[in-house]
């Protein structure tokens, strides 16, 4: 439920009101609506007579939010939310956003070289794997502290904010501390103490859906980090499980669309995970460029066959150049930017 | 296995070989590979001696086909297969074809109406259901023999070639005479008798994919078109079904890379069927086109909401003009024409 | 629309009734319900007037049928159906009917050696394919005519009553001619002008659930035979299609209670292409026992590792055998017999 | 790889060569191997030469584990592990054991009611939700560490072990000193972070399957715990998710023979989370047990249409006491107890 206050209302009449609201045990999210101040009520309202509050006389309207999530609704919030970081911004409607870089950080020299080759070819963020959910005890864990130390140097380097993935509460401080997006893998999509730890911080989420859970699921996801108080999130799709094996998962472009209309927040496409194979990445990136996305986040290496996971799917710097080019124009054709 | 013939090879060498061949059991299918005769060999391969063949003084080379489909594999047949109605060209990697029309046909005004609003907006082919497969065997049927003839002429009025779906042997004369490409429905992908049937027959056929049925069974289902002498098959993608209920299928585009790399065989997207709402085909079909697709297959009717099936999810003739506008953009961007 | 019939009501009125309602183009489908004369009424209800209907002076009382299957569902016949062919009943809630035999037929020595193994450890019906659903064109395709004619005679040898899967309705009259239950294979079940087919004669139909159909999908498939007029449909779940990759597909055995619950059609098993891997099929057949199936459909062959077709699936004939022991023990737990 | 160690064999000689292998960066396991000592060995093996371990004087054989899961593998461990908690064993392949109990802790008194109900019927351990995985931040989150104080207190009163969910390594003190089996959710399967933290301790932990997980990646998941030292493992399959919806989840009972195979860990069955409907949750307890399952894991409620959450999956007591009846038959059919 959403209450949309009068203009030029005091603020002692608002006061009072919310102060009743709150003794009843209900939450309140303070936000503009087209510009004018309102308030996200939340929680059991059978204990509120809604008649009674239609008719206070710092009401103007009283608008129900039918679905499930409620601050990362379009009903709630009819703006699109714009994730400024440094001098980039996702989700403004004309540029498109473009994240690279390798699945895991393996050296300083490794980050330093991919960064500057994707950073040359037009990305504007820098994206590496220090932790990694793997499926094995015995497979690779990632570099940990240090290899965030690696990728804040090379993003420092060329002026691109990082992204990297967190797995656990414990390295939340120093995610807050160097990580400029900190991401959600799908396998935590639904590890809701993590989520909750996330809403009480202020740095953008990348939350990815997980992939086997549906669109509505994904939005409740990103309303417990809303709710918790940090209204900084981008939705990221990487594929949902089908029963299709030529491909690692089946991209989901269809997301596109319906997020833009249910929710306010920024998409991110990403079709390296997705596919599982670079030789399809380039006609998905142009797919979910031509649909809509806000951005693409894309696995690169400048040496795919040694990376230390996950080569098959990573672009060489020389294709990820190509990718640009092609994307630019098809960024153009539907009027917007890359 | 392809046997690549010699050039400069006397005809009477060949046929000694082939009636060898023959009589051994297994089937050739004569073809042209990079300019050269070929023959493709299929059946119990365990009966020849590959060596003996290899030094056959006809035979300059053989070529395994690994996958379990072997006419339609661009092993067997590296270049794009182009299909060519009246005028038109399908798969020659310039211009994207569009084929429009109702979900049903519903008489003569309706689809009249609907032709000449898709045909000056740009569309190539005129498609409309006259047999209609439903899920319950109380809701309308489709108006059967009539309403191909209503097809018929509105096609014939616009010069459009016509598309429409076949469901039982039993209309398979009707359809040769007056239906341009016959289309296999995603329900009947795996109704091998019907797919034996289209093979001995010489019209193009468009064969969608079942809504859960992988790549490969996809192509083997084409291929047992192919392999009754039926060499004209269009692929076509309409959604795949997974856990997700937002859309009614999850459209699959990362098919488009695949089956290009994988087959010579067009590749069609119908986002109408795989989103179930006309809000969303505009984006996906943009994304189809820039992920390189050969076609689109998009419902539309003069009156959507008074449609006698899936109204829902049909584009008024004003939105499909829209499309149209949009999509040249995005085909211009990557290359090619609408 | 179920009209439940007053008792003692003169025929002349019932069927001035049925006339007028026949005249506005609905389907009358005649039935006894708890032993009392019923109608069930089906198609475009909006021109008829309940009210009036209601108080028809022999009418006693109208029942709505929610569900979009309606000959199907339980709410129009609250009794069990009872499949009966020769001495054999299928889904009297007592006995547990088991159908066994080789995935393809492959010769008269062969089917009789499985027909004489099988019935002697308790199997009631053969089951045998003659014309096999093939996913690629190259594979064996079955031994047709002849096969039917083996199975036929091996049956009669052992008096079993056979089963056997009809691809086309081009050999209908064969399998009427021959078969006690005809199949109607996954791939099929939406296959409509077959369902219709089907709905005309006077057999016993065995309708296996399509693997990636839902419950309804499949009871509506069922009311396209029911509705053409044969009311002998039994039901056979047989896997579906999942992401899972360690069985074939995965035994959806909760359909058992719900077809229960929601039809009152008889509901069998077949576990041996569920898992496509006979070691499994023991654990799965005495849990559909477990879980109140009225039969099980088992592949069985004298020698697996030599079967034309599905071997790894097929139990030994002295597996079966130990399969049935304990079988009969699980069904005696639960108050039945084998 | 596993090291079976000849008997009567020095400790001295062991001891070199486990020196020798830990400092090439191995990781070793003792385990004894039907009655001799053995040791896997983890890691990275392309630093030892294999011929040079199989003449060492010391070793008597080198098995290879083929499955990418080793310490959960039935190769390393031949005999299925027990796990005993007080007098009550898991996996013993004899008793089967019965957890029961409602989704939410809500008081004292509710707890207390289903313990002494439930315990009365023949459960053996005592299961309740104090923290909850909720897909709303705004539904109820359950009660916390004052659920967890509840639950002991009626377990302790039945003599019954208590089994409750954990949701972040912040609560995992608390589940140590009183919580007898810690519970690991769906959605938590892969929380990777969760599962090491698991391994360090020394309680029995209950893995839930992911809901789009396969049984790879279950076993991968226990293979975390295990290989952290923890070797109490015992699987919950709870339902994958599928296109069906007729039911929450699709129970897939195939596991129960597929882990007897390929795993020694106990297997559990939890009807309610994967029908989501009470009243399947009879038939497919009864399948389970038919099936091989080690114990079933059933919601039950005093007044199922009152309880907090989940409510329409809850048996009564009076159910529950039915099914129990029912259920002991059937285990004896089988050979086992209940």
């Amino acid at each position: 439920m959403l209450l949309i206050m009068k203009k030029h209302i005091e603020e002692d009449h608002i006061q009072d009101l919310l102060q009743t609201l709150k003794t009843k045990g209900l939450q309140l999210h303070r936000c503009r609506r087209n510009g004018q101040l309102a308030y996200g009520l939340f929680g059991d309202k059978t204990k509120i007579d809604v008649q009674e509050l239609q008719n206070h006389s710092s009401i103007e309207d009283i608008i129900s939010i039918k679905e499930p999530y409620k601050l990362a609704s379009r009903t709630f919030h009819p703006e699109d939310t714009i994730i400024s970081i440094k001098n980039i911004s996702i989700g403004q409607n004309q540029d498109i956003v473009i994240i690279a870089g390798p699945c895991s950080i393996e050296n300083q020299e490794q980050i330093e070289t991919i960064a500057k080759g994707i950073h040359h070819a037009g990305a504007k963020l820098l994206r590496g794997g220090a932790y990694k959910p793997r499926t094995s005890p015995y497979t690779y864990q990632g570099l940990g502290e240090m290899g965030v130390q690696f990728l804040k140097k090379a993003g420092d380097t060329h002026a691109m904010p990082i992204v990297s993935e967190l797995m656990s509460e414990d390295q939340l401080q120093d995610f807050i501390d160097h990580v400029d997006i900190i991401q959600v893998g799908a396998r935590n999509m639904q590890n809701f103490s993590l989520l909750k730890a996330l809403g009480k911080i202020r740095k953008p989420i990348l939350l990815k859906r997980g992939f086997s859970n549906t669109i509505e699921e994904w939005l409740m996801a990103a309303e417990y980090i809303l709710a918790g108080g940090n209204s900084q999130v981008i939705l990221c799709e990487r594929g949902i499980r089908t029963f299709e094996t030529a491909t690692r998962n089946t991209l989901d472009l269809s997301v596109i669309p319906i997020i833009k209309e249910k929710t306010h927040l920024p998409i991110i496409i990403d079709p390296s995970h997705a596919t599982g194979d670079w030789k399809r990445v380039e006609a998905m990136s142009l797919a979910a460029i031509a649909a809509g996305a806000d951005g693409l986040m894309i696995e690169v290496h400048h040496q795919p066959s040694c990376a230390w996971s996950d080569g098959f799917q990573c672009l060489t710097i020389e294709n990820f150049e190509k990718l640009m080019e092609k994307g630019r124009k098809v960024a153009h054709a539907i009027g917007r930017t890359l």
